[in-house]
């Protein structure tokens, strides 16, 4: 059930002393091989932390040996000073795993702006290094952990091979991945064309899909490492396939946990002219205040879903969008129809459905309500 | 101090029971000439309500003798009966004030997808034309309130001639204007055209500056009556300097009351390649729910304005950017500057300014802040 399922993976978690509540706050992840193909995607927002900026080089050449992350600071908007504690930590991997740094990726998480203490840092990873082991993934989960309340995991078993996955994210989750670091291990046999096309798909399919809070973070990073140690060579349709349910159960965790949410919201657009169209509303809708307010409320305002499918190009007459919340038919044509009333809510999930009647195209969205416990949250995160 | 101190106006507001709470809810403004020059504005949105898509049609020959305006019901997403209601409302005004019905202007705020009872609305309407006169402005300020706290009135004296102008609107102030209805009259001599440039002119220098919570309402509309009783002839330049100093009033009065909001953030993005990229970057930090509740707790967390600008396809380099919070200078080229507990927060004020360093232009964005209040009460709007 952790990135150590798969064979060829050693992990550790530590505490380096960069967070103040002495919780777990370096992770380290290695692949031991004999492979060591490997892909990764990252935030697609222009302002990006060091630590992509070093990892969008690293994995140029598609071959990972580990992966090291830290929360407790996101050395983003730190300078030349933060650019060199990222590279410290990527030498300071390789050597003490014997590899270059350039097969080392890295990760962090937390404030952006703040300098964190590098020599915490790699004291926290010489620790790591030495706790190194084939169990050691649960550590490593519990220490990528932000505003997190529990560690996520994934594990999905196929035929002598698997795939194990681990994920922080609690808020900032956004389009093209957000504030969300994830790795993904597997001891199947697959080049590195094929973990970049598996991995691409899956996230596209997934973790793309969910946006919590509208906002993009600096420090997005989602790898996935190759072993070869199961000696089972898949295709890219076999490692798609896996990669994604790891995803896809990784994506939902993110969702359950997001900050000061109270409700998990599926917006499923149908009869859309493309599937771009399709997304285009569920993303609007889902970063519609006012309607994030109204799931909160428990309120059925399907009002507010039109006036947000309103803003968008997406191809669609608005009188004759249909509605449907919870199964209940609010709206049919642009007209109300069922009663409000008899929208029942049990428990975190809501499921909204908008026909836009421009086609046989559909596309879904996932997000949270906006809550009190958000704005709390997030207006004291720093102080 | 209202939409009646320019000569050639009367108005009204009056009690017709489509709220609850038994406050006002219907308002009348008529111009009595001489002379009926108009021009309007509205939500951009593609859903629009009811009452917009025939203001729409009203104000193509750039004349009109009189606005009707209702709280208590939006008349969007009410389909044919809500149009009849509308039209209804404009021909019962028409014939009481002896013009046609596409003369009338008519607007409506409040819930979306409700039909609202068209007798009380237009036993409304022949109580205020019963009531119309000339220090009526106030009654009609009031009667538009939704969940505005107080009415937003303005007026611009000029030699021998006036602006007085009436404004509602406290959610969902958005670009192109949101459930923000504005009337503006003048008893300058000006005609259609030169009215429709200065509205054009003063609303994209203001209200379309105005984001408050991101969302778009279905229902804006701000409309300009020119009377022409002060004798007196305008050129557009004067004419768009008087209306646009009324809109910016009004719009830091609507700013002031935004729903549950706890601070007027002021985004100033300078040193930009284009107005339009200063403009998106304001707009994009004005949209970042994580800033916003920074904002709230007072804390100058000047990330989270660079993690939104980092969304834009703005010109700049990402690690060129500075950022000033209330004067203090925490963030330049990229790096933490003056510590961030400099900043002092004082009142509702908040200014925040970003140079872009890809420029000589500039633009402000006007914004509040995310707070539980904004959440409570738009989770428990319509129940």
């Amino acid at each position: 059930m952790s990135v150590t399922y798969p064979a060829g993976f050693r992990a550790a978690g530590v505490t380096a002393g960069l967070k103040d509540s002495g919780n777990k706050d370096v992770a380290l992840v290695v692949n031991d091989g004999p492979f060591d193909a490997a892909a990764a995607v990252f935030t697609s927002n222009r302002c990006k932390a060091n630590p992509v900026l070093w990892s969008e080089q690293a994995i140029r050449d598609g071959h990972l040996r580990a992966v090291v992350l830290n929360s407790g600071g996101a050395n983003c908007y730190t300078g030349a000073t933060g650019f060199e504690t990222t590279h410290a930590t990527a030498e300071l991997v390789g050597e003490l795993i014997g590899s270059g740094a350039v097969d080392v990726l890295v990760c962090s998480t937390g404030l952006i702006g703040v300098h964190f203490q590098r020599d915490r840092l790699l004291a926290g990873v010489r620790e790591a290094s030495d706790k190194l082991s084939s169990d050691g993934g649960n550590d490593a989960a519990e220490a990528i952990m932000t505003t997190d309340t529990h560690a996520k995991q994934s594990l999905v078993r196929r035929d002598g091979w698997s795939v194990g996955g681990m994920a922080k994210g609690a808020g900032m989750l956004a389009p093209a991945l957000a504030t969300m670091l994830v790795v993904i291990t597997t001891d199947a046999k697959a080049d590195s064309a094929t973990c970049d096309q598996a991995l691409r798909s899956a996230t596209a399919a997934t973790f793309d899909r969910l946006d919590s809070d509208g906002c993009q973070s600096t420090n997005d990073t989602v790898t996935l490492l190759a072993s070869g140690a199961s000696g089972i060579e898949v295709d890219v349709v076999e490692l798609t396939s896996a990669v994604t349910a790891v995803c896809q159960d990784l994506a939902m965790q993110l969702m359950g946990d997001a900050e000061g949410s109270a409700h998990d919201i599926t917006i499923e657009v149908v009869d859309a002219a493309s599937e771009a169209d399709a997304l285009e509303v569920g993303r609007a809708v889902a970063r519609s205040s006012l309607f994030k307010c109204a799931i909160y409320g428990e309120d059925p305002n399907w009002g507010r879903v039109l006036a947000a499918a309103g803003t968008t190009k997406a191809t669609f007459e608005p009188h004759q969008l249909d509605v449907a919340i919870n199964g209940v038919q609010v709206c049919t044509g642009g007209e109300p129809d069922e009663s409000p009333e008899k929208v029942v809510f049990q428990g975190r999930a809501v499921h909204v459905k908008v026909a836009l009647h421009a086609g046989t195209r559909s596309g879904t969205i996932w997000t949270n309500d906006l809550t009190e416990a958000y704005v709390h949250e997030n207006s004291a995160y720093s102080t």
